[in-house]
């Protein structure tokens, strides 16, 4: 709505009110600090750059009238979806407001807040302020993403009629488009934030708070993007893989028409579902990832900063911020990197687009290890320990060669080229059976790798840390947990080119279904076909790179989370215990919510994929004039079902996952108020959040993995082998894709949401716990 | 061999060695406690009632030559299976041995062992031969379990065709037999073992050492038993498995043939299967179960004894097996309380026999209630704290009500008269890929209402044991852990009823076998099939009480194995605290352990399956006139393929269980050594059992439970249900019942089995931790 509202105002107003509230906020920033300033340039010269990519993706024609007719009923599907599915989340989090509100108003405050005349009021304001500038971001970084990407999947299809290459490099350009504005919003909210509360509250002048502390006022904004994020994912999850299941359980099954055949009615819901599931929700997730990143590394640095008695501890706060700002450079490098080729025949020969975006990928990290290298020596460097940036420069190599290993593993256990999809293809041989188990134990075997990679990034970065110099008051080292918040933020360092290689893949997905329902030659769809495929691997490889960096994060807010408990409960908070029974019945609490998180995310969409099954068939027994085209199918009604199917089937996951970490916090604060442990539930809830974090971790890895592999198996049996397409192998990954569905859209990006979702909640929430 | 070696010597010579030993037993027991007295008197009658049940048993007619002929060959298949297997696995044992003597004999004494004129050398021979031991009587379980049923099998059948009622009791009261076995040689063992080891080392002579600190001489016990299990779980996991879906594929779906066609030649495979797979794993599982539920609690009682400075601590340190004794008792008599009825007509009317079933355990559970209610006032009544006793009798209750409701809540969710079931048969209605997504959520929902009960049992049984009376020196409440072993006990004082509906299960499998391949009318099919559901209900239930019970017996050796450190390294070791690093990326290894684990175990299943598909279309395609009964298929062969690929598979995931924690132990410690804390390779260690055990749980109730589920919701369809036998929906239905199969009777039960010889191989292994 404010949206439309913005559209209708007079442009050129719009221009004098931007560079207002631009240079607004220029001045509190340089009130802050010149590196706040630097930030919000390159913010606002990447905006720019973004604006530069729609121009271009928009420039570009949209095809035949077939072609944009059916893209007009994906745009109205989805657009229709997002604002109901919004409305619905905006509400919840308005209420989520008020409770926040009602928690700050009514809780202790503590000596150093007096001290520094931070009211229980302001304090309870700020956090509400912060919860929905969190949320309203979150949910602009949805719609972003499904703005360009119901805009340029038509245009990919227009252009793979012209070449391969033009066609790639639309969806790319479109893709980062989206990837940069995301990136771009959680820097600048993060930024604007900071800058807002550090003028606002005087910090560091005598007697207001210090700014070391100010970072922790922030959490707010991280727990208003995944709140937004968590509901996003899952309603986009179940809305997509809904349609998608249903679609091919009655089109490809029973009917035997091909995928995106324009006779099934359900086709236009898998589509729109591909926007509104991959699109916007992924939007959702990494905005938030990266959100999450940047405050709980600001918290770290700056109770280092704090225990250090670093002189200036700007630099460590802001460092993650500066990082950002370079990810969005380099990143444009590498998006503007993949070019379309001079020569405009027809139809180009297919090139490899992988072998292509993974050398755009390559130039991107090549110069994400220099801007790295270079930030930690400019805001790292420290008279007290001089060396100390070159240990972390070092941390932050650990993470991005933890990154790319995470790209690579994801790869070698998702892509057909490798060993394991061809063991599962062959299983499927013998039947849907032993397809399913192989797959299960493909999935969950490819945990292994992943976690001896994160476990050998956490333990070298954090020795990294502790060895770089920086000593406590006593001189006991104290830099270690930074240190792993620098691998973090190393890992993240190329977010922006990640999230645009995962944006490409639903872009792909629908050019390539536009094609099949117009009708396109089989040239045409050989282009978006291939397209496709890559398509299916980046999005897996993203999501490998999504989940480390949420395991990562999640343990950073862990340790932010103690400080935080620490600090209101006016008690040492040192260490949580599992030898201690309700501590570890934390833990098994925790893991048992990972379990009962993605059951009821898997049913939800095995639920609605059997009400798409019956209004299909329907259709087709009630008008038997599709089959020969003779009649249209309803689309609409397909689109509705899903539609108010997933709106209503995200709600109860969503408010385990938010209801259950309160109340074991609230039961066990009370069972230790009575038997004289102050701090038990702040404990028990501290172990609920690892191990669900380890939990959510290994499910999300198995399911993404799993579900993955059994795609391009049955991708491996339809470019021929095993008997190819319509053999019994065939049938029997067709299975297994299915079941990949929901494991790899709906429940395992729902758990990287989660995840960092139980942090933030947590951290927003800790004083209901003491 | 030993057995055969037995065999040949003199009856009366054997009567009379027999005597000799049992005198020499006695005459031990009696220098060390009345109490042992009385538990070997206890188990001595159980091993003549034992007798009694056999006899029974083998009294009953073999039925027709075709039944025996089939039954003969299943015993010959089984036997020499089991011959095999346990060479390989004696080997093994040996190695391990040899492992444990050169730790043991360069590790460090600790100055009470030395005061104790405890030296190196014997603490090493000591530990060696309780392994040896532990692992000698977990093989004789499984054995026991696997003679009885290849001989109980055929009887039942030829029951079958009387009476339905008898057929029932010839199963049970098999059963019967295996079960008191095992629960008698697990008392007898560590009872023998404790009172050898009190006589020997002059325990609480002065000089010597205290009896409080005996029990943990015991753990190589517990560690040898749980080492023989996890082989002879996975290896007969995986041969029967294999065996059963192989046959499946082939004949069932290809070729159309019922279940327990003689034309399959897989089929004797699959009937072998049941017991070296279901009763033999499941002896030596149940096996292990109590006896490391033993140890654990006699260790924690006898540390708390000391702690409160008890006079006379053998009442805490006993009652295990005391407790395990009126198991015996009230195990028997709910073995008795299911009778044949006194009308010798031809086939009696069907009753329902899990209702009798269910009957005998009610009556079971009421004597221990009772008899448990006289142990505690006996054994813990203390004039320190003289109402201890009734809170102890509290936690009893607590833990038997425990087992009911975890046997009731697998029940509701495996058994097709209730919702869940019923809905996962529906989903079948719509496809192969909407019912495995849907059993797939009910595996992983039914993982929550366990972890609630068991997270509400071990909180109230802490409590009820810290607010006993009794305190340490220092006056603090020291009976918490103490209370959670008796509920653990509690749990598990009605074992030997629980394990008798156990091995029901896979006897009255192999009663319908022999029915279906002898070719036997109709009606006798009705009766066995029906047992044999009943059979399927019980084993799932059984494994819901078995991987609670694993849960909880793994939570008391962790504190064991923390006292142990600690006086090991003479260090104070009060926590493990997650929020270190190093500690945390512990438990992330151990969660991931259980996921690699779970997926070698499943894909060992799969590839078996594979050979064996190969093989039965070689068959039926080189001998056409196997279908028109004009040839015998060739059983041996796949027989052989079976048993040779699960020797071979069981290595890779059983390696990976014993390797890992002493890998990660090893490199932590060196890692700690380096850094300057001596403890951290120990507590990194703690941090992956603890992750391990509770990702253990969950992974094994989701996999028990779906795979009992899709099993019933086939059947529900065979009964007729939603198109019946041979429609869509059925085919769906066993696509998913071919899924659970490894699920839940390879990769389950392991994991119970793996949870606790984690738990005994960090307390055996600890010095190489320090």
């Amino acid at each position: 709505m404010a949206f439309r509202l913005l559209m209708r105002i007079n442009p050129r107003a719009l221009i004098i009110l931007s560079l207002l509230v631009f240079s607004g906020v220029l001045y509190v920033g340089a009130s802050t600090s010149p590196i706040v300033v630097f930030v919000f340039c390159i913010c606002t010269l990447s905006l720019f750059f973004s604006l530069y990519l729609t121009k271009w993706v928009l420039a570009k024609d949209e095809g035949p009238p077939e072609m944009s007719e059916i893209s007009d009923a994906i745009r109205d599907g989805a657009e229709g979806f997002f604002r109901t599915q919004y409305g619905t989340i905006s509400k919840m989090a308005l209420i989520l407001a008020f409770v926040i509100l009602g928690i700050y108003l009514f809780r202790t405050t503590t000596p150093q807040q007096e001290a520094s005349g931070l009211g229980r009021a302001t304090l309870a304001y700020i956090t509400v302020a912060s919860f929905l500038l969190g949320a309203l971001c979150s949910g602009i970084a949805g719609f972003v993403g499904m703005w360009v990407s119901v805009r340029a999947n038509v245009r990919v299809s227009s252009a793979a009629r012209r070449s391969a290459r033009e066609a790639l490099q639309i969806a790319v350009r479109a893709g980062g488009f989206s990837a940069i504005v995301v990136v771009c919003m959680a820097v600048f909210g993060v930024a604007i934030l900071y800058s807002t509360f550090y003028v606002w509250l005087g910090v560091d002048s005598p007697g207001s708070m210090k700014v070391t502390d100010l970072p922790l006022l922030l959490v707010g904004y991280g727990f208003g993007a995944s709140f937004v994020a968590l509901f996003a994912q899952l309603g986009g999850g179940i809305f997509t893989k809904a349609a998608d299941v249903g679609a091919d359980l009655v089109g490809k099954v029973e009917q035997g028409i091909p995928e995106d055949d324009p006779r099934n009615p359900a086709v236009i819901a898998d589509l729109v579902g591909d926007n509104v599931g991959d699109c916007a929700a992924r939007g959702a997730d990494l905005f938030e990832s990266i959100a999450a990143e940047i405050i709980s590394a600001m918290i770290l640095g700056g109770t280092m900063a704090q225990r250090c008695k670093i002189e200036d501890p700007s630099g460590f706060i802001l460092f993650p911020l500066v990082v950002h700002s370079f990810d969005l450079v380099v990143s444009s490098v590498g998006i503007l990197s993949i070019r379309g080729t001079r020569d405009s025949g027809l139809i180009s020969p297919i090139e490899d687009p992988m072998a292509i975006m993974q050398k755009g990928y390559s130039i991107t990290i090549m110069l994400a290890v220099l801007t790295f290298g270079a930030s930690t020596r400019w805001l790292l460097y420290t008279e007290q320990a001089p060396s100390a940036w070159l240990n972390f420069a070092l941390c932050g190599l650990v993470g991005i060669i933890t990154a790319y290993a995470f790209v690579w593993i994801s790869k070698y256990y998702t892509d057909y080229k490798h060993e394991p999809v061809r063991l599962l293809a062959l299983s499927s041989s013998t039947g849907h059976g032993t397809n399913i188990i192989a797959g299960v134990s493909l999935g969950m075997e490819s945990t292994a790798l992943p976690v001896l990679v994160i476990s050998v990034a956490i333990i070298s970065a954090y020795w990294l840390g502790q060895t770089s110099g920086l000593v406590d008051e006593s001189g006991n080292p104290a830099g270690g947990l930074f240190g792993t918040a620098v691998a973090t933020m190393g890992m993240l360092s190329t977010a922006g080119y990640v999230l645009t290689m995962d944006m490409f893949g639903p872009i792909a997905d629908n050019a390539g279904g536009i094609v099949e329902m117009s009708q396109q030659p089989e040239s045409v769809r050989e282009i978006t076909d291939v397209l496709d495929a890559v398509g299916n691997t980046t999005k897996a490889t993203t999501k490998g790179f999504a989940i480390g960096s949420a395991g990562l994060a999640s343990f950073l807010l862990f340790s932010a989370y103690m400080d935080e408990v620490a600090s209101f409960a006016q008690l040492p908070f040192k260490e949580v215990d599992i030898a201690v029974p309700e501590i570890f019945v934390g833990g098994l609490l925790g893991s048992m919510l990972i379990f009962l998180f993605s059951a009821w995310a898997c049913s939800a969409v095995g639920k609605t994929a059997q009400e798409v099954v019956n209004e299909v068939r329907r259709q087709f027994i009630e008008r038997p004039g599709i089959m020969d085209y003779k009649e249209k199918p309803d689309y609409g009604r397909c689109v509705a079902i899903v539609a108010s199917a997933s709106l209503r089937e995200m709600i109860k996951p969503g408010a385990l996952a938010i209801i259950s970490p309160m109340a074991v916090g609230v039961v066990f604060r009370i069972l230790g108020h009575s038997t004289g442990r102050p701090l038990l539930g702040a404990k028990v809830v501290a172990s609920l959040l690892m191990f669900a974090t380890v939990a959510g971790i290994l499910m999300a890895l198995f399911m993404n993995t799993a579900g993955g592999a059994w795609d391009n198996a049955k991708k491996y049996i339809e470019t021929g082998a095993l008997g190819g397409k319509g053999s019994e192998a065939h049938k029997a990954a067709v299975t297994g894709d299915t079941v990949g569905d929901p494991f790899k859209d709906t429940a395992g990006p729902s758990l990287h949401v989660l995840i960092k979702m139980l942090a933030t909640i947590t951290l927003v929430m800790a004083p209901i716990f003491l």
